[in-house]
């Protein structure tokens, strides 16, 4: 049985629903009631650990879950040792600079040398201002990092932003993109290459379906 | 105005109650529907932020917030520089070593050298493993630490346990307690050294008032 390692929040949906298109069906985990932290499809193929998001990677890196889903921005922050398999296209957001409107700042490299920045993403925050070659002092937190220039603890955020509605509300603007994600297919390296249960074919029925449902709604958008 | 840290989540109810018998209200933050990440009692003499468990201690160590209310497990963990002043008494809790309850060990002695513990306190569940001179490899986990033994990625847990009942839905058993944590009032030391803005006549009338809550409860317990 292939053991998949799928993301609570914000990917959800589109994740259950990728897997429902090639045959497993993990939608009980869907239920506002739900409860339950793993779930076996009715064809008692495959079962699903509903895990946080970002521990999705250490399933899969551990071998617990041969394969999950997952943002690029934990791939990227958490550089865990898992084999990068598929862009999904879902779950498009950005992880961007942003200050106070009022703050006078027009870009990145105008905050002042030392300044505080706040982020949950605290490694992909250090090397972005490390490339740009500007010292500044990373203040670690867990959420709600709007409030740093709010309370005036940091002059800048390093956060993700989807809609922008958290920055609006919050009289923050963007100041650079540090980079884009979507959501991304991930497997462990070693049962990928020995093909454990029969996972090279569920990968490329993930990936098919993944692309007809890209073409499909850029399809619908063009109508 | 004395800005305070109030963290989201299981301590929020009593650290509003808390502030309430000293004359400060944040009550609001307490609506279903709030959205607000900060409010000013109606004295105006103070302001709450709403932050996340964990980052209470940064605000209070950065001198955004002058004092702030954390559960010692928090302190335990990540070791803030911050002036730890007074044991609130609520939120009692304690973090954990549990292993299935099949798993046929009595104490976490038992365990086999090299296996693995699933843990969101990894710094606390490192130096536990030390004490008792037992080699384990520490997985990193961020939430539903429950499943590492339901999967089989890890042998044991370290968690936090209140009631207890998350264990016993998962068909875990605890085999020892790392330590006791309750709700701490802590305060950024020089802020409190120099008493700004009468933050000793607040923290005197909060310690005051915890007590006072302690002793009724003992009262009615005793009733």
């Amino acid at each position: 049985m292939i053991t998949v390692a799928l993301p609570k929040g914000s990917l959800l949906k589109d994740s259950i629903e990728l897997f429902k298109a090639v045959g497993f069906d993990f939608s009980g985990l869907l239920a506002k009631d739900n409860r339950q932290l793993q779930i076996v499809d009715s064809s008692a193929q495959a079962r699903g650990l509903l895990v946080r998001a970002k521990d999705v990677p250490v399933y899969v890196e551990y071998g617990q879950a041969q394969i999950g889903i997952v943002g690029y921005d934990v791939l990227r922050e958490k550089q865990p040792k898992v084999a990068h398999l598929a862009d999904l296209g879902f779950g498009g957001c950005r992880l961007s600079v942003a200050v106070a409107n009022d703050s006078g700042y027009l870009s990145a490299m105008d905050l002042p040398p030392h300044c505080r920045v706040a982020s949950t993403s605290v490694n992909s925050a250090r090397q972005y201002f490390q490339a740009i070659d500007l010292a500044v002092e990373i203040v670690p937190l867990s959420g709600s990092v709007e409030l740093g220039p709010i309370t005036g603890m940091s002059e800048a955020i390093v956060d993700l932003v989807s809609t922008g509605t958290t920055l609006r509300q919050n009289n923050l603007t963007e100041l650079d993109v540090l980079y884009y994600s979507t959501a991304r297919l991930i497997a462990h390296p070693l049962s990928y290459r020995l093909n454990d249960d029969g996972l090279s074919d569920v990968i490329q029925r993930l990936k098919a379906a993944s692309s007809a449902a890209s073409s499909a709604q850029k399809t619908s958008a063009r109508v």
